[in-house]
């Protein structure tokens, strides 16, 4: 575990009565960390926590890619997410013993191939595949947005790796990612939820960004009752401003300055 | 079959040069098709067509609910979604000979069991479960918004046949559901995309609404280069004109007036 | 669907009391209706109805041949069936959901690839392959057979597809195929079983004729109790006469001339 | 191994060259053996042999019926077919490890279970379940004629069992069953088909009939061209004149004098 | 089946009370048989039977070996165990209707194969693949220890099949295997346990040995009290010594001199 | 992470060059470290780690036991052992995309459950079910004889867990277990064999024991040449010496004094 990364940042504004059941402000993220080199494997590996919420994102690299994409001259990234039985409140069946991948898990799953797919250069990534794996040892909500966030430092790291190899054409990666999710807690918009949180909300969203404001990925689901539109505003605001602190979080762990 | 409804509202405005494949607008829907009845045997059957694309969906009415759920007096709704293999361009293969089903068949049976249980009084419901089916007989894109909005139409005729029969205890549809896609093609917003549009999109955004406006689920996706704030507006305001004249097609449908 | 075809021959003879729930003599079929090019992309795409039994039969055209046949110079015909869950009176449940495929379905596709085989030079079709899809939309008794004589016509359309493609290397057809149950109800032989004639048969049999009356596949079974000979006889009889039957219809509907 | 029943019934007639490979006149079964008691622990266990070809026929015993069937004080009889890996010609891979049934083995299995119930009385067998597994040990043709033929003396021994235990109502067996297959090879309609002959027959034909005379299942396959009524007939005879035969071979077996 | 070999070797020592259900001395094994060529098609198959426990093994040749191993010049030798559901006492699920494969299934297959190839000259075997079935057709106790001991006799066929072909490019079998059970019953260390002893062990040991008194395998296992040094060497002697006793049969079976 | 404890024993003698990679002694452990509370939900959860060796260890605690021992009063543990695709040297598949668990995982799963179940009192447990799962986080050789290790302690949690509830009817455990890996490497027996060992090692045992120097299970293989009595007795050796040292740091760990 060679390097940590850890950081709350300040809340931005303190107006109101701080009401969230761990003292934060609404617009403040939780306490996020990224441990650098968790594993000695895979070419990234990285341990990332949201509050108790702990991923763990490797990123393997190997020289190919599948089958369809051979003589294309274009590399390929994918991702798998996965739960400990023991990560979550009540322990939950392994899906390798139920023999089936269950509809969440796939779409999570394809959720951060996609994200992280939209800041990698395919053509300049040559004909090698990076392996995503994020496996959640500990749930305490947000583990998508987690993983997302720190899939994208393990990706930094794999990169960085073929280049060392000599292994790319070019600037593999176009750009930065960071996710987070958003709610409407009590009829008010907050950002970052944590589990309890999460099964209160009214309206969640989870919004995945660019380094550089743009979006990648917006899913907003209406829990209870349906939103309007301006609810909806308030929570792209938000959700724009908490992956604008995770991106400052992110580049302050890979040493490249805020 | 015998109720067919069909209408291809007529366009908004026909400011800008008409540049799509089949001579819509961009605001423009599809003709739009829904023939009640479909089926002799579910509750509710209704044939849905978003022009070339057409989803058999099937509502079937149980007495009881699933295990987890008994004793508490609340109905439950739930949906399954596939494709047959004939539906697409090039043949796909079966999911019951693959012996699993696909992370897209999941995604998209979830999002259409929350999009409908987003507009079901539980309690009213009863101890009575209704199971959608929606199978794609051919695709032409679209399949999910037409499958949640044909799933609506045949989901209120299930209701209406558990009413006749006593077995609700007040009013179980709290609203109604539409749903369509949108996305930004050779830099233009546009409505209810076919395939070849799907395919060249930029970015596509999957919009459900409730006809009194609201949103159930907000689904966009950067295909190609990440979108920013404006471009994600005009989506919106695309989404909710589109859903609006579903709406008023689906009323046409159930005989409601619009 | 641009060209239905749709029949009823006339009863061959009037004798006996009609005591068919649906007024039919004994050996009359049901309304039998063909509608070739329900679906845009199969080379051929047939919705085959026996009464209620409504079976949508596609044919799809794919270059080469399965690996254990390359190189033969052989063509290759396979069949698929399956049933909607919302076909039946009480809904069934989806194959792809619980993982495997029922032996039921496994007996039946098997049936429909040997039966059309039958009717195929492999030589001349050279290495192409020809998969039969064929989905039961709805259910009311006699599903198979339908399958079968709903499959010849969307094959023979695919032929002609791929004969004006040039690629056929002479006759790929060697002749037409049909099928039709019978059965023994209250001691009484009897055409094309619907549903409710079907469970109460004593004994059920499934025939599939060539056009030019000679047998390709014969399957009786005892429900309740043995048959003997006799009654086994009249069951062949009728059998023959319903094939042929359906032969003519097929032709009317290929516009081929009676 | 307690019992051993061994006979090959001397040839009808012996008019026409014998032509086939072992000897045989076209009428005449192979060498036929039961060999009860072969297993300890089931209430009925059969070694049948036809020739090369081996089955173990094992019938378990157990109180109650599937949860479907209780309370109706109705038995149940169901049946599994299975091949060992090294019974073939060539080694064939095994279903367990594949993790799925062929449809080969689903079709014989129902084939089995479907024969036996044709002469059980569910009520007086009352709520007692009889599982049929039939393990082909070594195959050379007609593994799935001998497997009932073979299935029928083990389910004698377990009625007995349960007779013996005064767990009938009544007279559970109503009659006795065999099963044989017939062919035409080289224009000749011959009796019980070995491997050798079975691939090259025009037309192949399982008959399943009780010891009366009368038929169970019929199942008649044209492998290469079609077959006409005149050929139907021919083999429809020999498949009786060979159950028949087999009759008198079970009765022996079980010593129920001829 | 053309060859029997069968031998209760005499007890050793007639010490102490002779307290075993079916007599014998603490260190004798049960009555041991092995049925050369009981089946047609396997280059080796061999019929072993440790009293009542019988089980079928056969060894399939096939030229090449598996992907991972091709070009090597090396050969192959795996395994398969698995049980008749009418082996057992009580009958046992299949396996392949389950889906599945049970965690004592893998862990007895993999023992097998690993307990062979440590008597197999890869190199010498060239590339070619030994493919061992152990099918259980009777259990009554040490099935994994009979399977291994008869794989060896059938293998040992197998080598010489490949001999005979002049498929080898040396001696293949660079020894023999053997093994047997032992286990602590009553406080007495007792050999080649039978299912009512088995299930009544304290402590549970399977030996592997080669022809020489070397260890391939050796498992020990508490299954009620942990056991000390002494009893597990009181083991190891024991099954050194039933080892030995085996592989004396085994080459008396082979006809090779003991 | 509250709790953790670190310890590598000294070498017990430093005779003989020290020629291991590492620099241990051949009798040294490698160094290790139990971090309990390691996750929030689990009622115990400890990360062992055994060099670069990492386990994660978690005692799930549900009232009630599996159907089939409902109504004994007894309670129940078991145990599932999985790896992260990203903890090997090269990232290997996820059981659950593959949709089966391979025979590996099976059988080391099932070592780890009866082991731990030698120590547990089932009656004093009371119908109360301890799942452990093992989830191996990075792999560096002894992950069995590593999560055997840690889950002891994670269990202890567990139990205490239950007393502090009330939930016990007397001492649930009755001892404690350690387990290691023990080889021949070099002509040499050594003690925690790493990768780069265990794939060189001559011989490999894994050894289980309870506290007091008892054996539970005793695992040899053989994986080049057979091996001797003596070599197995040098193994047997080195492998109690090896537990008993794990003894005492488990009880360090759990605060017990040594």
């Amino acid at each position: 575990m060679d390097d940590t990364s850890s950081a709350a940042p300040a809340p931005a504004h303190a107006g109101g009565a701080a009401t969230r059941a761990d003292g934060r402000a609404d617009d403040q993220l939780r306490e996020i960390r990224f441990t650098r080199g968790w594993q000695d494997h895979p070419a990234g590996s990285v341990l990332v926590e949201f509050g108790r919420t702990r991923v763990l994102c490797a990123a393997s690299v190997t020289e190919g890619v599948p089958r369809w994409r051979k003589g294309s001259g274009l590399g390929w990234v994918t991702a798998e997410y996965a739960m400990l039985p023991s990560a979550t409140n009540t322990r939950s069946d392994r899906e390798s013993v139920k023999g089936r991948i269950g509809g969440r898990t796939h779409e999570i799953s394809r959720l951060i191939g996609r994200s992280l797919r939209a800041v990698i250069d395919d053509k300049a990534l040559g004909e090698n595949t990076i392996q995503l794996d994020c496996d959640v040892l500990q749930a305490d909500g947000g583990t998508r947005t987690a993983a997302i966030t720190g899939a994208y430092v393990a990706l930094h790291d794999a990169v960085e790796h073929l280049r060392t190899r000599g292994a790319l054409r070019g600037e593999a990666l176009t750009g930065s990612v960071a996710a987070v999710s958003v709610g409407i807690i009590d009829g008010r918009p907050r950002l970052d939820l944590p589990y309890e949180e999460d099964v209160r909300a009214e309206t969640d969203m989870n919004i995945v960004m660019t380094g550089d404001g743009r979006f990648i990925e917006v899913q907003g689901t209406a829990e209870g009752v349906p939103f309007d539109r301006a609810e909806l505003d308030a929570l792209l605001a938000l959700g724009a401003k908490g992956c604008a602190d995770l991106t400052g979080l992110q580049r302050h762990a890979l040493g490249l300055g805020e």
